[in-house]
């Protein structure tokens, strides 16, 4: 499976906690049927969602080893950003080896000039090695780093390995727009754009030419949906489903308590055990679990998926 | 009308400007009259929304003027945000003089420790004057200032003069819970909350205490009605229509292009001749303005507004 | 005088308020004569140390007017920094009109991407008129802005009224280097090159490859004779009496309580009348007076215009 | 020892790197020689300076263990901070196991308000354990993160392991006479307030009430001496040390290319074996080499150590 032609849903993994936080690898399993289940076309662990930082190194490395073996066939993604290259390096290269498909990189939150952002990856293959094949995170609302189509271009003609783009920029439709006409005008080599910001827009991205989605909205079956609805051009039927989604997608997607209420809504449809997240973790109110029960009842009078 | 018992939709107001980007001021009397059928309670204008930066001092004046006269009777409040005091007061007070309601005040992007937020506050009441009403404008996603409850409540109990809170913090919904719950305590005198954050989590920003909202959505008939339904506990109701506007209304709260959209709905609508914005300004490519049209298409079968 | 040529000194001219925070245009043509005293080569006035968001406009043109009147045959370049193009190009235009060499203008700081940058200047100039010289004001440290020297020297290319760079990057030696071998190469065109940053690294500055500095030091004849030195290549003499400021000069430089001190100094020296801020400022203490009178005792050991 | 009454040098120790980027162990022997004869008090490693995020988790705790057994008696600080706490709690725990005397923890750069810098010290405790004495680093050039002197009572009032301030505040003189007031008003426990900030303003924070110098400059020798100096209030002879090494010391404490400079001239006076860093690095330019040299030469005119 090459990663540049990758398309359909890459499921943001959360990594699931006991009540007491251990990590419950148990519910690994569980998950990971969930996603097959889901009908997902890969899988992406330890990102932002994925409370890596909280993490020992043989913790994050056990994690891995246990998704990459229940994920069968499927590719899995691992994000190794990390504030220096020997930490960076040390994940890659034991994921690589455990079976990983490749690894996503963001930048670090202080990068500001293009070249600064085209030197750090270009450093960060050094680090890792050529053979890797990694993913752009592009996701300035978080990391405070903008990258433009242009420098984004730099990065994938410098760096044959450079296979994806996890697209979250805000707002990005003519991001998208802009790197598929140097695709077309052939200024750029192909790559697959899996957009993530929640979901958020993935109605008008798929339209834009984006592949797919790779976010961990708790319904991936229905981002699988939209993704099949909208390759095969059935406009409506892909805006219908997402629409009857948005709300709770909308509430999922806040920063800070998008995760707790994630876990929440995955321990609701089984998908793991418990909600549980290591400190320092926003948990949820009394009232904001009302109101995403609240809207589950309402998605349920129109989709299946959510009775 | 005292502001701090403001309750409702306070409109955003764009600034209109002719194709030759000068001032529309018969657009202003159109918009307003569309203001008044949609049944706001009150405006705002020169806030982000109304390229207050790109007019002439003399120009933001008479565009306050024009506006405080087509609103009759509604109250009207001014952005007066400003680099300096002294701009700021020689804003506020020719306002006030032509009949506003009140100003509103957002921190400068470098403020940090919660006693410089305060401090802020404090030195900008000195400068205006503490006769003069103003609404606090918390909106870190844009202005990086974070302002927790605490700050907020220590802002009102030291100016009688702070009357409302523009609430945009994302997430935000604790916050509101939070204030509200001070003054259930005590803690907190009464102030006005209406909210921003383009709408996005007005359903539940209702529910947790809000008073309304205070946004540019270019459908603010129906935000009115929402307010309404959900003042009236018309709970099922209320989402309904909310729900129907969301996909639009998530497409204009677009950081950067939603000033675009906004005025491209609004010219749509009759509201205003022209959806020209004034240099610097991001333009919607003929892709996004036909994905917003799409928008109102599907509104237009389930809500006869955007018929 | 072309700006493009200009060398030496110009000093960074406060504004000097009565004690009733009026703005005591007597002590501008006081402090006018100690620059002409000084030896410097030209003005800069409503900088960031100018205090200049404080002024009402009426104000700005009437202090830019006086210190143009008292400035002789002394190029007056004006800072023109503004949220907005309107006020910028009110200001800038009235300058001129009223005798300005040129202006300056600072980069607001939310720019990152490189594109954004050349583009803000590419719509100041054609917001002020392609026909005002203008400086470049590089302080990424006050603003958060990085620009890298290619981006300097696109701004350069783009805009024929580009004349300075205000250099002030920290660190920024290499910076200065790498746009004079763009200049040797013939591939910029040779601009004035004047810094900033306090002076902390004028000494070396001016062997980089610089023309003078810009700033407020309250010795400007020190600043002056430091330039002269180096460009007659007399090394030993330049850091000597460089050296012999530091102490001083690294006092002054601090952010936020820089200006105070610069005020406090310039008051003793007499160049002013009083060192009173216009609110919101950052006063000296007593303990801080107290060391800045220290540090003019020791210097007058060294220097005689300490004395 | 007590780290709340630790007062003279703490070396910020650099890791030294072979030619090929291998730790060079022989090197930290030579190195804890050098600061033996230099009369430090202690030691800090795996600072900003120590290039921590370059090294393997192993390689941490193997440059912990070496230079903590060349130390003999004198304290040993390591810095720990780290994106998650699990990387902290490790590192932290195998540092006090191995003899550290404590440990440092910088905030990350996404703090804002008051109350959440304050909760991440305190979460931070909960996750290293109550029992290992730390160090704040304030930092606030480098981090963001501002911390007025109410959040550092905060911090040091719940958190009875908090032992000692690195303070880098800039400006901060005033600061620590804050801190010292609160202490003097039995408003806060004493704890040691050591200067950071490459040293640019020791002289004067001895006097406002510091307790002596945590950076790295290669001269600690001098800083030794002018804490000495200051503590026996032989101020004339403080100042004149300090105002020697000025020059230099300046040029050093630039951001980015400090580091380098501080192994370059360590590597001269003969502490380390080789300047190399770990990518990735900034190197210096030849002109930058021949301006060191140049202040290493005026130094030994006037400084012995120098020579």
């Amino acid at each position: 499976m090459d990663l540049e032609q990758a398309s359909g849903v890459y499921a943001i993994a959360p990594t699931p906690f006991a009540d007491n936080a251990a990590v419950d690898y148990e519910s690994i399993d569980r998950m990971m049927a969930f996603y097959h289940r889901s009908g997902v076309t890969g899988l992406t662990v330890l990102g932002v969602m994925g409370e890596a930082p909280k993490l020992e190194p043989s913790e994050s490395v056990a994690v891995v080893k246990r998704v990459i073996a229940a994920a069968e066939r499927l590719p899995v993604i691992v994000g190794v950003s990390a504030p220096g290259f020997a930490a960076m390096r040390a994940l890659a290269q034991e994921s690589m080896a455990a079976g990983a498909a490749g690894v996503m990189i963001a930048p670090p939150n202080t990068l500001r000039a293009d070249e600064s952002i085209v030197g750090y990856y270009r450093q960060a293959v050094g680090a890792i090695g050529a053979e890797i094949p990694f993913v752009i995170q592009d996701y300035p609302l978080n990391f405070q780093v903008v990258m433009t189509p242009k420098v984004i271009r730099q990065i994938v003609s410098e760096n044959p390995s450079c296979v994806m783009l996890k697209h979250e920029d805000w707002p990005g439709l003519e991001k998208i727009s802009a790197l598929r006409r140097f695709q077309a005008d052939g200024a750029m080599r192909p790559i697959s754009i899996l957009c993530g910001n929640g979901g958020l827009f993935l109605d008008f991205e798929m339209e834009r030419g984006a592949d797919g989605a790779m976010t961990g909205y708790a319904f991936p079956d229905m981002l699988v949906d939209v993704v099949r609805l909208s390759q095969s051009r059935e406009r409506a039927a892909a805006h219908d489903l997402f629409d009857a989604h948005l709300p709770l997608l909308r509430y999922e997607q806040q920063p800070v308590i998008g995760l707790a209420v994630r876990k929440y809504v995955l321990a609701k449809r089984g998908a793991i055990a418990s909600d549980t997240q290591r400190a320092p973790a926003a948990a949820l109110s009394a009232t904001a679990r009302a109101e995403v029960d609240f809207l589950l009842k309402r998605l349920a009078r129109v989709d299946a998926r959510a009775g």
